[in-house]
């Protein structure tokens, strides 16, 4: 999601203590005492404005959930949303996900959530999706040995770019789905732009998962 | 492939003792002997005017390949054209695929080729698709805990089921490709129907597998 730029968008996350974590390299392997809880922790890379991670957070309260955002701008419509909410579940980080590493230790997180995520439609800039190589070589060391990542896009372009990237880099897709909403899981929440866009077309979906102990490259 | 009713074609078939085995049901759980190796058994189901199972064994010696069709006319086919060469592990079997049980033991297969199957394109025919439910039941049974099921089409219609398929019947999906001989492989042999059929569009290729001991549904 872009937004245009807010004014004060930086400031204003910069003063919240209570969702955003403003220093996150410190947390690196450290998150649990941060929860003070040994619960699973997951990911969401582009949180948007914020209905996914807090519709699962408040789904599953054993799962300590972390929003992912590149654009301050975007992260404070994320924190704006949880602001109206009182979850002890949600952690929100300003970071670009190629960074990721600095942040989270070796297999210190349990799934990786991709929702919507920009296309970027164009071949020249196919390295900036978030299902390249590059990323892809992120995610799975972050990941632990029973990690997924579950990606859902409205976007047919970039679902078969993921189908393939996960393929040549060696990871496993299951739960593939070619118009989830056809038979809609119960547990599936809808993000704000899968809510919009439903309506134009079908909603794809990937679980892909990488076993850590053969490393095919 | 459908072929017009060559006449004769069973007789021929049941006159072949060099590659045809005419009593399979009696080969269950026995493969290894009439083969008199260890070596992994492959099937090819559909094997077409042969082609396929001819170029794979000839480059995979220390693999036993057996193809299954279905109809008479088509594996006279096959049967000819093994007919011009001398293959110790190549073996025919005339047989329904939904029958696969009868004539292996379980676990008793490593690979299953499905290259080019029918497409079945109407709804009302989607069973009869060689990746529906009640034939992954039947492949899931004959495969061992490492067996593939490997599979090639050029119908997009076809492969997007499969894929679908194999994920609601809780299969692991890898190395697809949708477009195989953009980075052909150098091991890929290829089909008459692929040889004839890629200059019109991409060839599809997936590889399935199915993790034994967890039995999802």
């Amino acid at each position: 999601m872009r937004l245009r730029k807010i004014k004060g968008a930086l400031e204003t996350l910069q003063n919240d203590s209570k969702y955003m974590v403003n220093k996150p390299i410190e947390m690196r392997g450290k998150w649990h005492t941060l929860f003070n809880n040994e619960n699973p922790i997951s990911i969401e890379i582009g949180c948007g404005k914020g209905k996914f991670i807090i519709g699962m957070a408040k789904l599953f309260p054993n799962i300590n959930f972390i929003g992912i955002e590149k654009f301050d701008s975007v992260m404070l419509r994320t924190l704006q949303a949880c602001s109206l909410e009182n979850l002890s579940n949600v952690k929100l980080i300003l970071l670009d996900a190629l960074e990721l590493e600095t942040v989270f230790e070796n297999s210190e997180v349990d799934d990786i959530f991709l929702n919507f995520s920009d296309p970027w439609p164009k071949a020249k800039h196919a390295k900036r999706r978030l299902t390249s190589d590059l990323y892809l070589e992120c995610y799975e060391k972050i990941l632990n040995s029973k990690g997924s990542i579950i990606q859902k896009t409205d976007n047919r372009g970039l679902f078969e770019f993921s189908l393939e990237s996960f393929s040549q880099n060696g990871w496993y897709i299951s739960n593939i789905s070619l118009d989830l909403h056809q038979n809609e899981p119960e547990d599936n929440i809808r993000t704000e732009f899968e809510e919009k866009w439903a309506i134009h077309g079908p909603i794809y979906k990937l679980i892909a998962k990488k076993e850590k102990k053969e490393k095919k490259k």
